[in-house]
């Protein structure tokens, strides 16, 4: 088990979800976690010093994005300083001595579950559990000692438990990928825009609102199209409480530092209601 | 009962699935049903003729837009002719004789039992059970005869199965909506939107892709903006193996078969390498 100490990432979930697989793609194998039950205590954690850096899912090629997390990095300010994406790779998981034969049960989210209905039409004689979490159902089935049972999860979870993965890749769809934020303090984000290197392409992750008139976006989006920066997302979200005003969240191929975003943030800025800079981080692979 | 025929709308879920309070909304309280395990059976129901319509979700204002379904919406060619929002209420569901101060477990989706964190903090003694679904946990509660446990669903899943409300709306946030679609055939849409009166207003919702290149979206709303049509959202997602280009979903304020619409529609053929209308349908309250 490794330490947890005020130098750890914090992330949402129980030791081997997703977002830990993510923690170690985006601040090294070996760094401590801080596991949190809701979003917002990761973000707290970070806010309030328990922790160095969050983890967050923002979004996922099925399942779209998450909405919850951009409210939370509106209202905690805390910057992005990279990305990355994790596909999502459900194995099936059982104490070290099980063979395949003897699993009569499979524990796991719903969700997870759901997503590897092909596995489950070819093996009609497991029945499929609902449980909490994908990493939390392997730890249950190992403390547990159950001699009938496995669990789906990440390959992460099944080395935490001490398991063994006795199918790999069972997921029916092999197009799913979830997109990570580490956020760090701002102090910290500004010293690593200064010291990554000057070559590498980055991307700037912004909020704005426009009041909802025809042709508001269009011109907004003029911002960057007279610059010739290019759009990577780009979605709209009604605002909460006002009928007719909408946020949109933009990601685009730029430095915040560089002359043509200074430029275009200026320029968008007589446009919009409200504007803010999510990050500035190199673009991920 | 209701009976089960092939004047049914297709939905995803158990019987009283928040999706079959969307069905109320939009077909009628009297409409009869068709339950699918899965939301690409709710589309296959409907072009093969085993229900006249098909209702889901397509948008959750904290989880974001339903990739999945925007995927069938385009392979299965089946026209949106209507939409409906519903707010998601969390209601604490037991049998009728049962009082809330013997409600020892509550059985529900596990999204549905984080989306109750305050009522579960205020009830620490009440243990919470992960089950496949909100409605179907409803239903087990009720079969099993159980005594010391309740469920969390919508009022229409006490209603389906004959329990009682113990307590309405538990969720700890009341800005929870999803949006849904009515889809019918081809040739319904067609008829439907000749026959709806001409004074409502009308949403029409496409699909195209751009090749990335920057200002490329802002020249395809240009199509939009000149006509002076109002978008009311959009959404970019990158294209499935083709790391470059994107799809984009948007809706915007307006009848298909007007002037403005047709032409913008000619003019976004010009830039888009593929274009698609979803359908046109009377804006939802």
């Amino acid at each position: 088990m490794r330490r947890i100490s005020a130098r750890s990432i914090a992330f949402q979930g129980e030791r081997g979800a997703f977002s830990e697989v993510a923690v170690r793609q985006l601040a090294g194998e070996d760094s401590p976690v801080l596991p949190c039950p809701r979003f917002e205590d990761v973000f707290r954690s970070l806010a309030e010093g328990r922790a160095i850096g969050a983890v967050v899912p923002i979004e996922n090629t099925l399942a779209g994005s998450v909405h919850e997390n951009y409210d939370h990095l509106l209202s905690f300010e805390l910057p992005i300083v990279s990305e990355t994406s994790v596909r999502i790779v459900h194995n099936l998981i059982a104490p070290e001595k099980l063979h395949f034969s003897q699993i009569k049960r499979v524990f796991s989210h719903p969700v997870a579950l759901n997503q590897c209905l092909d596995f489950f039409q070819k093996n009609p004689q497991i029945e499929r559990i609902p449980f909490y979490d994908t990493a939390g159902s392997v730890k249950m089935v190992m403390e547990e000692g159950l001699t009938d049972a496995a669990a789906i999860a990440s390959s992460v979870a099944s080395e935490i438990y001490g398991a063994r993965i006795l199918r790999r890749s069972i997921e029916s769809d092999r197009q799913n990928f979830t997109r990570f934020f580490l956020l760090r303090t701002a102090a910290y984000a500004r010293r690593h825009r200064a010291a990554v290197k000057a070559n590498t392409p980055w991307k700037t992750s912004l909020v704005f609102s426009l009041h909802n008139q025809a042709g508001a976006l269009f011109r907004a989006l003029s911002a960057f199209a007279l610059r010739d920066l290019s759009l990577t997302k780009i979605e709209s979200r009604p605002l909460r409480g006002k009928p007719w005003e909408y946020l949109f969240y933009v990601d685009f191929l730029g430095h915040l530092d560089s002359p043509q975003v200074r430029n275009a943030l200026g320029h968008l800025r007589e446009l919009a209601d409200f504007q803010r800079v999510l990050g500035c981080y190199p673009k991920g692979a």
